[in-house]
């Protein structure tokens, strides 16, 4: 379906105004209203799974024709097991504390004005995403608990599943009494009207990007709307001089091989001089185990004579797959200087047994997850205790890290007056 | 001076290189080192004002060659008085607590990850501000008490003001021993230039705009750096019908004549149908004295028969002026609806003595600051009790309303472990 500028610019009006006053009543409602839809939304989802899995099968069909690969094809899939594991997510949100009406300050001025300082919705949140429809199901259930109204903007491959779980969704809404405006799906998808939705400032209060590079890199160039950036992690594993060598070689094995494909995955390995010869040799033979291919600068080389030498652009690449880039230092400031020059601000190790080297490191690292001793693997919403994801902000305005509940919210004053006025 | 593109981009990113290798100087910075040097700038501020003050007389020289209107004239201008009330502005941040290096919050995980959540400097802040030159020093105060560096482009006008400015603040960094990269000011100042500086995007975590709803809305629309939107204000005074109604006057005078220029002043009054009378006549003859003209709708002229109609466009416009909207409803629901559809998120009042009233209002008037029975003009960073002020935020994102030192810091997480990986 080709529509033109205005009739996209209309539509997505449309959908903003219904956001804009969806917002208003959403904020309105207690918790128990939210969790009790929340609850009835994932009986549905279990209820009604023939509708999604019969238009899940069309998107299936059309993708298979179309050629798209297996792994895309796989992150498509889903089956009765994958909509449960999206109702369960849907329940968990729900036994999650609310984080909006919470008073974060209150002050009384020396003129009597009372400043309260109140944690409240964000407003509409708009979603940019890829491929996976289960990201349909938890991106709602997320705002629609802080009481946000969401516009979603899926990938065209899983339009009919997106349709599919967005009707079931709206439909609860309504039965229960709630706007179905709360949540809204993009029907008409092509880069058009991906480009003007990203223009929508006037209704949309947060876009956030979730995908690859790609994507984010567009919508942060595009974007009129405050934009959180997520998701590239080229992140880093310092095996320092003072290192317990077994401990680095798990780090780094889990950090890498656990899973390849996500932005909390290690994609180049930063190693002290004084190591080399003890460490090197140990963590090839474990790596090994995975195939996963190193690339080496000289100091790397002159240990690991085989493998293949490391580019500046291997430092600066996000691999998500079976690489690793490694590169050698002579000290912790150094080791920092190389990782600040090249990461993207998500995670970094440290493996060392000193504790000034540790400190260092924490405290120089610009970074949104600095860690001593420990995988990169562990940022992540769930890990860190917030029961929930939306996605990791590499960016440092607003949310930086996992961001969870509370990171869908912003903050009002409210001040009480007995008629002050300014002089 | 007119530069190629290439030029222009080589210069931005000269300076962004040397913005980013400040940065990490200042965060070792402790807070004494920063009082010190701000308090050292205060003093150089007052000793060299003969340079500052020649290189301004050669700026007002020039805008008054080219017919520049004695408002911004008298912005432009400094004296001996301003440029010590510029030093003063220094020695109070001086004094201010230094927000950076706090611990918000510590958790230990099950899985004995212990995690920190610290707040830091933001890096690397850009401000894009118009023609009064007493910007430069606050700008300057309260990035560099945070940690920050900071690339300033100031107005084409105050370019010289500026510049002299710029270099006493340098030179007293260089003595104090702390590179005087941790303020740069952009010299070139012409649109290709600023258009280039918005794209700055690998070097500045953070842009904030202080200057006219013009310049606001060519940095939003432009940037691909993280913005924060300040300063447009079209802020109201609701009068309930259960207002207190000298209260009710007091207020609007104040609100609206106090100081017109500023965002956080009155442009629109929301009156209840029920207290027209009783309040309009006097509310008049009290405005009479500033010569505020008023515009009201059908229930206000019925009213106020002398007075000019308001337009739809009336209600959208930041007047800025002694000019006053007024609109008649006939509740507060009707009063938020109208608020919620004309203002920009800044400062909404209701006076009334109806608690019930007044509660909704708080809640359901989406805007950064909400009153009760007080004057709009309390939105501000020092009548909040903050100590310093570097604008307005009418955004939700990371920071709304009036924004001190905390509002340029952001957050990272340090993680101690002990060799956990992910299962």
């Amino acid at each position: 379906m080709e529509r033109t500028e205005q009739e996209i610019k209309t539509y997505l009006e449309t959908l903003g105004k219904q956001a804009c006053a969806a917002k208003y009543v959403l904020q309105k409602l207690d918790r128990e209203q939210k969790d009790r839809a929340l609850r009835k939304a994932a009986e549905q989802l279990v209820e009604r799974q023939e509708e999604i899995l019969s238009a899940n099968q069309e998107d299936i069909q059309n993708g298979e024709k179309s050629g798209m690969n297996p792994g895309l094809l796989d992150r498509l899939r889903l089956t009765p097991q994958r909509i449960a594991g999206m109702a369960e997510g849907l329940r968990q949100v729900a036994q999650l504390p609310d984080p909006t009406g919470e008073i974060l300050e209150e002050t009384v001025r020396p003129n009597g004005l009372r400043i309260q300082k109140c944690r409240v919705p964000m407003g509409v949140i708009g979603i940019i995403y890829e491929s996976r429809p289960n990201v349909t199901a938890d991106a709602f259930a997320l705002c629609f608990k802080t009481g946000n109204a969401v516009i979603l903007k899926g990938g065209s491959d899983a339009l009919r599943s997106n349709l599919a779980i967005v009707k079931v969704l709206r439909d609860t809404l309504e039965n229960c009494g709630v706007t179905p405006d709360a949540l809204q799906l993009i029907e008409a998808v092509n880069r058009k009207v991906t480009a003007e939705f990203m223009r929508l400032k006037e209704y949309v209060d947060l876009l956030i990007p979730r995908g690859g590079a790609g994507l984010i890199r567009s919508v942060v160039e595009n974007s009129t709307i405050p934009v959180i950036e997520t998701g590239t992690g080229n992140c880093h594993v310092y095996v320092d001089k003072a290192a317990d060598l077994d401990m680095a070689v798990k780090i780094v094995f889990n950090a890498k091989t656990q899973r390849i494909s996500v932005c909390n995955a290690c994609e180049s390995l930063v190693v002290h001089r004084d190591v080399r010869e003890a460490f090197l040799p140990r963590l090839k033979s474990a790596l090994d185990e995975k195939h996963v291919e190193l690339r080496g600068d000289e100091g790397i080389l002159e240990i690991l004579p085989d493998i293949a030498g490391a580019t500046e652009e291997d430092f600066g690449t996000e691999y998500l797959d079976y690489i690793l880039s490694l590169k050698t230092v002579d000290s912790v400031e150094e080791a920092v200087e190389h990782i600040n020059r090249y990461n993207t601000g998500h995670s970094e190790t440290i493996v060392t047994e000193d504790p000034g080297a540790a400190e260092y490191f924490l405290n120089n690292v610009d970074a949104a997850c600095v860690y001593v001793n420990a995988s990169t693997r562990f940022t992540d919403g769930f890990e860190f205790g917030f029961g929930a994801e939306i996605g990791i902000s590499t960016q440092k305005l607003h949310a930086r890290g996992p961001m969870g509940l509370r990171e869908l919210t912003s903050y009002k004053y409210k001040i009480y007056g007995t008629g002050q006025v300014r002089n």
